[in-house]
C-alpha cells in the first residue's frame, strides 16, 4: 500500500465528531453549521430533481452555475472572469484543492505553505511529489513573517497556498500582506492557490482576494465553497476561478478525480450565487453575532480568547485551564467531562517537522446561539 | 503547470457530446440513459433534502448506504463484506478508481491494465508515478492474451486493473479467465481494482467478480456505481468494497480528494440497493433490448456488429462502410453528415505508446428505443 497515505492519520474532524457522538457532547469541532441554509435553495434542489436532468452535468459544470460564479467573482471581489472558460465547478472545495495541486506540481517542485493549516494540503502536496516549504504564523496576532516568508521562495518555488479568511486562526489578511505576498510571487514567479471558502464570512476586516492585485490575475486559482457560503456543508458542491489556461488544466485534474457534480445542487447554488447582497452581510452579520457570544463566554470562564475576523472558528489559549495537559489531552478532556467538543490546533501543523504549539483549541462557533450559551454553561459548570 | 495534466486531451466524452450538440446528432458516445432511473428514488432523493440532514455526511458514507452496499455485495456477488469497516461511499466510480490507485500506488510501482480501457486509469496511474503495463485485448472476441497477461507481471507488480463488464468492448470475463489472472496474482502476491460499475448489466453471461474467487477477497478492491445501476449518473455516487485494512487507506485517500458525498442522494441510493432482484434483472432485460434493436439495426446498416454480453456499449467495425477513413475522422463525418454519434474507439488505447486499431467505434445503446431505431433510420438514409 502506499504509506503515506497508510500512515496519514484518520482526519481529526472525524475522530473527535466520533468522540463527541460517544460522550453526548455538544461539537464545536468539525466546522458544519448545525442549522439549514436557505430554505429556497433547499426547494430549489429537489423541485430540480424532479424535472428530468439526472444525467451527467458537464465536466466544467452547469452553465448556469458558472455564470453565477463569474457573476459573484465581479461583485464580490471585483475580478472579472469568464464563465465559460474560466470557471470549473467541483465536488466541494477539497476536490477543488486537490484538483488545483494536481494542475501546479510536478515532482521536485516546492510549494509555500502557511502553518497552521487545513489538514489535507500536506498529505495531497506530497502525494504529488511536491516540496512543501512551511512558514509558521504564530499567536496570538498571526502576523506575517515576513523574513521567514521571503526565504521560502526560491527558484524552484511553484506555487503558495493562501487561505484568508484562515481556518484555524479566524484570521484576515490584509492588503499590505497581500501586496507582500503578491511581490514574492512576481519575483519568483509563481502561482498561487487562493482557499477563500469563507469570503463571505468576515468580521469588520474586509475580505480582499489576492487574485484582485496588480498583476495576480494571471497567476491565481481561487477556490470557493457552496458549503460555507450557504450552509450547506453535505452538497459538497466548489468552483474554481482561474485564467483560461489555468482553468484548463484543473478541468483535466478534475475529470481524472471526478469528473463532475450533481445537476440539482448546482442549480440550486447558482440560484443562491445570484441572491442579493444582503444575503451574504446578513450571514456575516449573524455569525459574528455567534462569535461574540461564544468569544465572550469562553473569556468568562478563564480561556486566552484569541482575536478573530473571519471563518466559523475562534482560537482559544488553554494555559489557564488546562493544568499542564497539551491541547490534545485537553480536547479529549473537555469532550469526555465537561461534554464540550473542541479541535486540538496541533491537529493544524506538519506532523512530521517542527513542535506543534500545545496550547491551542479551536472553538466552532457556527452553531445555534442556544447551542453557544450551553456550551459555555457546560463548561463553566465543569471548571 | 504539471505537463502530464495539461497535455492530457480533453475527454473525448466530452468532445463528441459537444460536437453532437452542435450537429444536433443523436448522442450514442457518452455512456448515459435518457431516461430517469427509478421515480421512488427521485422521490427519496428530494424528500430527503428537506429533512434537514445537509451537512457533511461521514467520511466513509452513510451509516445506511453502507449497510445497503454490503447487503448487494452479499445478495448479488457472494461476497459478504462488514458495512462498517469495509465500505466507503465515494462521489462515483471515476473517484473510486482514483482513490483507490492513490491507496496502492508509489512511485515505480507497476500497473497491469488491459486495452482498451477507460480514459481515466493511464493519467492517474501516472501521475502517481506508477508504470502501466499493458496487454491488449483484440476483437472481435477479446479473448484474454494468457502469455501476453502472464509476460506483463513481475515483482514490481502493485495491482492488476480488472473492469468487467468491460467498457469500451462488452465483454464479460469468464470463469476461467478470472481463475487465470487470480493464478498469477497468487504468484506475484499483487492486488487488483475490479471496476465492477456494469455488474447488473449483463447479457446472458453470468457476470463474475474476481473478488469472489479464492484467496481473492483480501486482495480486492471493488468498485460499484448507483449511476450505472440505477440511471443515474448525474449523481455521482460510487461505492468501494475493500478488506478492511485496505478500505481504510481507500478512505484516507477519499479524506483528501472529496471527503464525503451529498447525504440526500446517498439515502436515495441505499433505498435503491434494497430493492428486490426484480428491479435488477429487468434492468439487464430492458438494456439487452436495446441491445438487440440497435446491434439488428448497425448490422442492417452493414456494420460489423461485435459481441456484446454487457456494459452499455457495443463496438462496430466501421471498414465496410468508412471509405478508408480512421475511426476518428468517420465518427465525426457520422455526425456531422448522418446525425448520430459514437465514440472512436482509438480513445480507449494509450496515445503514449502502440498503435490503436483504427476500425472500431462505440455505440452506447442506453436510449429509449425510439432513438435507437430514428438512430438506425438515420444511419440508413445516410449510408
Ligand atoms: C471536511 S471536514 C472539516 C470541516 C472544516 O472545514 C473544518 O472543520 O476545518
Ligand atoms: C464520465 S463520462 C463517460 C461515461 C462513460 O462511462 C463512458 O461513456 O464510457
Amino acid at each position: 500500500l502506499n504509506r503515506q497515505i497508510a500512515n496519514q492519520p484518520v482526519t481529526i474532524f472525524t475522530l473527535m465528531s466520533e468522540l463527541a457522538r460517544k460522550h453526548n457532547a455538544i461539537n464545536l469541532g468539525q466546522g458544519f453549521p448545525d442549522t439549514e441554509g436557505p430554505q429556497d435553495m433547499v426547494q430549489l434542489a429537489a423541485d430540480a430533481l424532479l424535472d428530468g436532468r439526472n444525467q451527467y452535468a458537464p465536466l466544467t459544470g452547469l452553465p448556469e452555475l458558472r455564470a453565477a460564479v463569474a457573476g459573484a467573482s465581479a461583485r464580490f471581489q471585483n475580478i472579472p472572469v469568464d464563465a465559460e472558460s474560466e470557471v470549473v465547478v467541483t465536488s466541494g472545495a477539497t476536490e477543488a484543492l486537490a484538483a488545483s495541486f494536481m494542475a501546479l506540481i510536478e515532482p521536485g517542485d516546492e510549494v509555500v505553505l502557511i502553518e497552521p493549516l487545513y489538514d489535507t494540503y500536506l498529505p495531497v502536496v506530497r502525494q504529488l511529489g511536491g516540496i512543501p516549504r512551511l512558514v509558521r504564523l504564530e499567536a496570538p496576532d498571526w502576523a506575517l513573517p515576513r523574513e521567514a516568508l521571503k526565504n521560502a521562495f526560491g527558484p524552484r518555488t511553484k506555487a503558495i497556498v493562501l487561505n484568508t479568511p484562515m481556518n484555524p486562526t479566524g484570521k484576515v489578511f490584509t492588503a499590505e500582506e497581500l501586496a507582500f505576498i503578491a511581490d514574492l510571487m512576481r519575483q519568483h514567479d509563481t502561482y498561487a492557490i487562493c482557499d477563500e471558502v469563507y469570503e463571505h464570512l468576515v468580521f469588520g476586516a474586509p475580505h480582499l482576494s489576492l487574485m484582485a492585485l496588480p498583476d495576480m490575475r494571471e497567476r491565481c486559482i481561487r477556490i470557493g465553497s457552496a458549503g460555507k457560503s450557504f450552509s450547506f456543508t453535505g452538497w459538497k458542491v466548489g468552483y474554481v476561478t482561474a485564467p483560461a489556461p489555468l482553468a484548463a488544466v484543473v478541468a483535466k485534474a478534475h475529470q481524472n478525480l471526478v469528473f463532475a457534480t450533481a445537476p440539482n445542487l448546482q442549480r440550486a447554488v447558482a440560484f443562491g450565487l445570484n441572491k442579493d447582497t444582503a444575503y451574504f452581510t446578513q450571514l456575516a452579520q449573524e455569525m459574528d453575532t455567534k462569535r461574540q457570544i461564544l468569544s465572550a463566554g469562553l473569556a468568562r470562564v478563564g480561556f486566552g480568547v484569541l482575536p478573530c475576523q473571519g471563518s466559523y472558528f475562534v482560537m482559544a489559549d488553554i494555559t489557564p485551564l488546562a493544568n499542564g495537559l497539551d491541547d490534545m489531552a485537553f480536547s479529549r478532556l473537555l469532550t469526555e467531562q465537561a461534554g464540550v467538543t473542541t479541535i486540538p490546533a496541533s491537529a493544524f501543523y506538519d506532523a512530521q517537522s517542527g513542535t506543534p504549539p500545545r496550547n491551542l483549541i479551536r472553538f466552532a462557533f457556527c452553531k445555534r446561539e442556544e447551542v453557544l450559551i450551553e456550551a459555555v454553561a457546560r463548561l463553566e459548570q465543569w471548571k
